[in-house]
C-alpha cells in the first residue's frame, strides 16, 4: 500500500534513481511490494555474462524512469521490448537491485566464467544452520535480482522484462512476491504474527547507536571491485500462523521478548527504549527470557553484529504440510511468512553471526520454518554508462 | 495499490458498508487486492453452522469498520480476539463475500444438515469443461469468504479472523491472494497479458446495453432465502506468461481480438467501439478471428448471457510443470495468471453459457490453464442484528 509521505501526488510521478554510486533497493526507503527473483546462468563465456548485465542494466533505468523495458519491435514477426502489462501505471519508485551468487565466481568446481579468483571469501554458500529445511527449488542460484515498487503489476513487470532479456543465457531458477503494509502515520509496522517489526532496525533509527552506512556498505576491507556494494542474505521464512494464533498474548510476548501493542521491550515502557536484559521479576528470572526473540538478535549479545533489515511478508495461499517437529506444528496451513532480506557488510560477522545462535535458540523458531536461502554480493551502483557488475567484469 | 480517486484521504478512513441488502464486495469498486478462501465444514449440526456464521458476521462487520474482529481476552492463557496484524492499518476498503457451496447443502449424498430441499437446481457443481486440469486442493469448498482491501495485509488479516473463529466447526481447503492494480487516471487496467482487461465488463459501462444489477442479483426466479444475491464462479486460471511474451504483439491480437495498446477491437479505433464482427478484410477474413476471445466472450454470441467480472491477478512466484499439450507450454515456468471471479444471476445461463464453447473454442486456451474452480450461491447481505444466511436457516 502506499504510504502517504511517499505517495505520488502530483507530477513528475515518483521515481528512485538508478544510477548512483551504490545500488538502490538498500536504503531506499521500502517500497510495498516486492517480486524477488534468482536466475541461474547457461551462458558459457564471460562475455555473454557481461552483454547480459548491459541489457539488464539500460532495462532496469528504463523501467525505473517509468519507461518500457525496450521499444517496440521493427520485426512484427518478433516480441516487442516490454509485454506491455505496467502500460499507464506509474513507475511506483520501482528500484532494481542485483545480487552475484557464488555460482557466478565458481560452479560445479569449475571456473566457469574466469572469475574465480575474484571471488571473495565472504561469499559461500552459508553454512546449515539448525532447524534448516531448505528446498533446493528456493534456494542458491548465480544472479539474484530484487525488483521493489509501491505495485505488485511494476514489480513483477520488471522481473518478467528482465527474463525476457535472458533467454538461452540465464533462466529463473526460484522467485518470491512479497508485501509490506505501514501505517499512515508512519510509525513501526507490524509483522504477520501481530508484533511491531523494525523497531531495532539501524534504517528507523540511525540515531541509535548503528549507522545504516556504517553496516551496510563494503569498503577497504573487501575487494575493489565490490567497494560500495553490500552482501545480501535472503531466506523464505514459513511461519505457523494457525498454531501463533492459538497462543495467548502473553506467550506470544514471551517468545518475543516485547510487548504485543506497544512494541516496548518487556520490562520498559515504550517501543524505543533500549531492552534492559539484566533486568530481573522478584524471583530473579529474567524479564526477557534467555530465549526471547529480541534477546538473542540484538547487537549487544552477539559481539556487536548488526544488519540491515529489508524484508517483506508473503502470502502464498495454503500448502498443507505435517512435520514431526515440534507437535504443534503438525499439520501446517498458510504458506505465509517472511521473505527476510538483510544487507551487511560481512555475512560472517553479520547473518552468519547473529543467526547461528538464533537458530538453536531461539523461541521463535518453534513457529518459524526456513524453507529458502541464499547470499549474494551486491555490487555497487553504477553511472550512466556503466553496468551492474561491471568493476568486476572489467577486472577479470 | 491505492487508487488515488477513492484512497483515505482524510478522516474518516476509507470503509465500505457492511451492512445493507446487497453484500459488498461484488459491486463495490475493485479494491487492488484479495484473499480468498474457500471453507470446508466439519459441523455436525444446522445449528453450529448457523452459530459460526452469526461470529462471522459480527467480526465480518467490526473488520469492515476498522475495529478489531473480537476484543482482548479476559483469561489470560486464551488468545485475543484478534491476532493485532492489522492494528494501526486503515480499514482500507476491506468488504468481506460470503459464498455457500454445493457441500453444504449435500455433501457425499448426505443431507447433513436439513438444508438439502432448499439447495437451488443453479448450484451442483460446474460441468467439465475441455482443456480443465483442476486441483482437488484448489476446487470445490463448503464456504467462500473473498477478502477485499487496499492492503493486501488487511484482506489477509480478516480471513485469519475468521478461521480463528471456526475452529472446530470448518477448515480451510484453499485460498488464494491476488491484486489489481489499476492506471491513477481511471483508465482500464491492464492484465499480466499486457491487455486492457474490463472494457466490456458491465460494471465499467453500465450504460453500454447491460445493466450491473439485472446482470447480477438474484429475483423472483430464485429461491426466496436467495433474493438479493448472486452465483459466484471462481477459477484459478494459470498463464503460460514465458511463453506468451515470446509471441509477437500482431499475434497477441489475434488471438484477443483487440489491439494491445489502444484495446481497440480489431477493425475499430477506440477501446470502446463495439467489436465488429461482421467486418472482413479483403480476402473475406474476418477481422476478428474466428477463435479470437472476444468474439467468443461477446454476449451477442453467447445468446445474451452476461456476467460481472471482478477478478484479480495472482503471482505464486515459480512453479516449475511440464504439459504435453499445446509444445509451447511445456516447461511452465511463472505460477501466475488469473483469480476469475465472476459474479451473475444465474450460473447456467452465465459463466457455463458462456464458457463451455470458448473452452473448446478460443485461441487463448492455448496459454490459459484452469487449475482451481467453485461455484458458491452468494446470500444476500444483512442487517444490523442479523447475520449471513440467516433467511436460509431460518428458513430450514
Amino acid at each position: 500500500m502506499l504510504r502517504p509521505a511517499r505517495a505520488d501526488t502530483a507530477a513528475p510521478p515518483s521515481v528512485e534513481p538508478f544510477y548512483g554510486a551504490r545500488q538502490g533497493g538498500i536504503l531506499t526507503p521500502s517500497q510495498s511490494h516486492t517480486y524477488l527473483a534468482v536466475f541461474d546462468l547457461n551462458a558459457t563465456q564471460a562475455t555473454q555474462v557481461a552483454a547480459l548485465l548491459k541489457l539488464w542494466t539500460a532495462a532496469a533505468a528504463r523501467m525505473a524512469a517509468g519507461q518500457p523495458a525496450g521499444p517496440p519491435s521493427a520485426d512484427p514477426n518478433a516480441p516487442d521490448g516490454d509485454s506491455g502489462d505496467a502500460l499507464g501505471l506509474p513507475p511506483s519508485r520501482l528500484t532494481l537491485t542485483f545480487g552475484f551468487g557464488p555460482g557466478l565466481f565458481v560452479k560445479d568446481g569449475k571456473d566457469r566464467y574466469g572469475l574465480a579468483s575474484r571471488r571473495p571469501e565472504a561469499l559461500a554458500d552459508l553454512p546449515r544452520f539448525n532447524g534448516d529445511q531448505l528446498l533446493e527449488a528456493r534456494t542458491g542460484g548465480d544472479i539474484s535480482v530484487q525488483a521493489c515498487a509501491d505495485d505488485p503489476q511494476v514489480a513483477f513487470h520488471a522481473v518478467r522484462q528482465l527474463s525476457r532479456l535472458s533467454y538461452g543465457m540465464a533462466a529463473l531458477r526460484w522467485a518470491q512476491a512479497g508485501f509490506s503494509s505501514s501505517p499512515p502515520d508512519e510509525s513501526t509496522g507490524r509483522n504477520l504474527m501481530g508484533f511491531k517489526d523494525g523497531t531495532a532496525n539501524p534504517v528507523a533509527r540511525p540515531t541509535a547507536g548503528v549507522k545504516p552506512d556504517e553496516v551496510v556498505w563494503i569498503g577497504g576491507e573487501g575487494p575493489d571491485w565490490l567497494r560500495g556494494g553490500s552482501y545480501v542474505v535472503v531466506r523464505r521464512i514459513r511461519i505457523s500462523l494457525e498454531h501463533w494464533d492459538r497462543t495467548d498474548t502473553e506467550f506470544q510476548e514471551q517468545v518475543i521478548g516485547r510487548r504485543k501493542r506497544s512494541g516496548a521491550p518487556l520490562g520498559s515502557a515504550a517501543e524505543f527504549d533500549p531492552p534492559d536484559f539484566a533486568a530481573t521479576d522478584k524471583d530473579g528470572n529474567p524479564l526477557i527470557p534467555d530465549d526471547a526473540h529480541v534477546r538473542l538478535a540484538n547487537p549487544a549479545n552477539v559481539g556487536g553484529a548488526s544488519i540491515l533489515r529489508r524484508g517483506y511478508s508473503y502470502n502464498d495461499g495454503l500448502s498443507f504440510t505435517a512435520e514431526r517437529w515440534p507437535p504443534w506444528r503438525q499439520g501446517m496451513m498458510y504458506d505465509a511468512g517472511l521473505l527476510f532480506v538483510a544487507y551487511q557488510r560481512d555475512p560472517r560477522t553479520g547473518f552468519i553471526r547473529i543467526f547461528e545462535p538464533m537458530a538453536k535458540l531461539d523461541a521463535l523458531n518453534q513457529f518459524s520454518t526456513h524453507v529458502g536461502s541464499g547470499l549474494f554480493a551486491v555490487p555497487p551502483g553504477v553511472a550512466q554508462g556503466e553496468s551492474i557488475g561491471q568493476t568486476l567484469f572489467d577486472a577479470a
